[in-house]
């Protein structure tokens, strides 16, 4: 299944792709957060579909998406999880996974606006595929891990350089600014995705291909991280891990190139959709 | 007021202290979350109180207390935010506040065990002084921060060193295991605390005094902090801000001293209660 959410932000519809049209599930009466996917929400919604398939009303034209799940309790990313990627910032592949948390008031739909902060003279983007878990998961094994994904979607893990490396402290600073986690189109189940290690994933900006990776070369492998997280504390059902970006943001250019007002970011994952968002500065519409 | 929740973990009820009796309160029907601070629950319920006084029942002895706000969006903790205590890290104190986050995974009530996570050899303990946010801010102005303050608690911001520092990566792997954050014994609204930057702070293991500080020594005071923060990202009601502990952590020992099963942690705020935390192994009741 391919799962969206549409309407207006902090008051989402569920909805559902079927042949690659959009149509409403508002019917099926619950949003895609903790309890829908801890109550096996995944199979429930699967048996709505399938008992209302030919009835289900098709969105209007120009609805705007959400992210693909409701606000999760937290949002966890990797660091340097591609070698491209790391080398380009200077840093050393990490010997085990780097963990950063991106404020979940930073969550917004595929298509929205990025906000460039008050202040920011270094935002950047990166394209990452990025993991939603489905259970309840603590000190897993990595052989059980897929048992524990409810699907992946693409996610753009925007950076302000400055605020994360310049201005004391963790990278937390510099991740979690309003907007900075577009979330989307789509949350696809495994089942439609094919080999997850193997999807082909870009960004390019104002038309200009930046990033162009595959999952084929994370460091450290989904099921891996799921288990490495899930020691560390307790993963809950709709809770997204991001798994890191391939190599081409703008910190690893010589000089380097951030987003101005007025830039166009679009990105994509093989099987997960594209996603376009404009840029903007804070208090300019 | 001060705002207790007590019950089952994930079930909590709402609840008043009044001249330090617990009384139940929820015929007032609301949970203190998110909602509760948006839509002016704290004058609410003061007036709920008001109009019920003497016709509300207490507390049964023994009833479990759970954090005294219901998980919050997000707990972001400042750093180094006591001179002794930065020095005690070897750490030089920050020219700006260090932020990190804590999984809201790891959040429980004041009297909870803190496990200690397997394969942990370095929990440590921290008291700190907590804030909570009665309302959205974004951009604000130190002048203006105590509107947007809810109220106080007691926080033990527990660490565990090894994962935070030696492990690769940002201090939040060693910040949001599981039970390491216990809030409370209540929510202090800004009427009952007085002076909150001359309060006295202190944490002790098995009896014996590690920590006794004042918020006298803070760096960077509350408001600061609070507008700080919202140059960075948004904060929403119910949101926690834990603003840094004194010196005395086992990390600062000669050699360090850490937490083990058995060990017992007491602390304490000026007005803002004590709480007792039985310390555990993974897996062992």
């Amino acid at each position: 299944m391919k799962l969206i959410r549409y309407g207006q932000p902090g008051h989402e519809k569920p909805g559902i792709l079927l042949h690659n049209q959009p149509y409403d599930v508002s019917a099926f009466g619950e949003d895609y957060n903790e309890a829908f996917f801890a109550n096996g929400g995944l199979q429930r919604l699967a048996k709505f579909v399938q008992s209302h398939e030919g009835r289900l009303t098709p969105l209007a034209d120009g609805e705007r998406l959400g992210p693909p799940v409701a606000r999760p309790s937290k949002i966890l990313c990797i660091g340097l999880n591609y070698a491209d990627h790391a080398k380009e910032t200077g840093a050393t592949p990490p010997p085990e996974p780097v963990l950063f948390m991106k404020s979940t008031t930073s969550y917004i739909g595929p298509h929205d606006d990025i906000i460039i902060p008050k202040n920011s003279v270094k935002t950047d983007w990166e394209v990452e595929l990025a993991v939603v878990i489905g259970k309840r998961a603590s000190y897993i094994e990595e052989a059980d891990a897929a048992d524990y994904i409810a699907g992946y979607a693409l996610h753009n893990d925007v950076s302000e350089r400055e605020f994360q490396l310049e201005r004391s402290g963790t990278w937390d600073k510099g991740k979690g600014c309003d907007t900075f986690a577009p979330v989307g189109p789509f949350l696809a189940t495994p089942d439609e995705v094919g080999d997850v290690d193997n999807l082909r994933l870009w960004l390019s900006v104002n038309g200009k291909m930046m990033q162009d990776g595959t999952t084929a070369n994370l460091i450290f492998k989904i099921p891996f991280l799921i288990s490495y997280l899930s020691q560390f504390m307790t993963l809950l059902p709709g809770d997204i891990i991001s798994t890191g970006t391939p190599a081409g943001v703008g910190l690893g250019f010589n000089p380097p190139v951030y987003l101005k007002p007025g830039d166009v970011v679009e990105l994509g994952i093989d099987g997960l959709g594209t996603a376009r968002q404009q840029v903007k500065a804070y208090g300019r519409n």
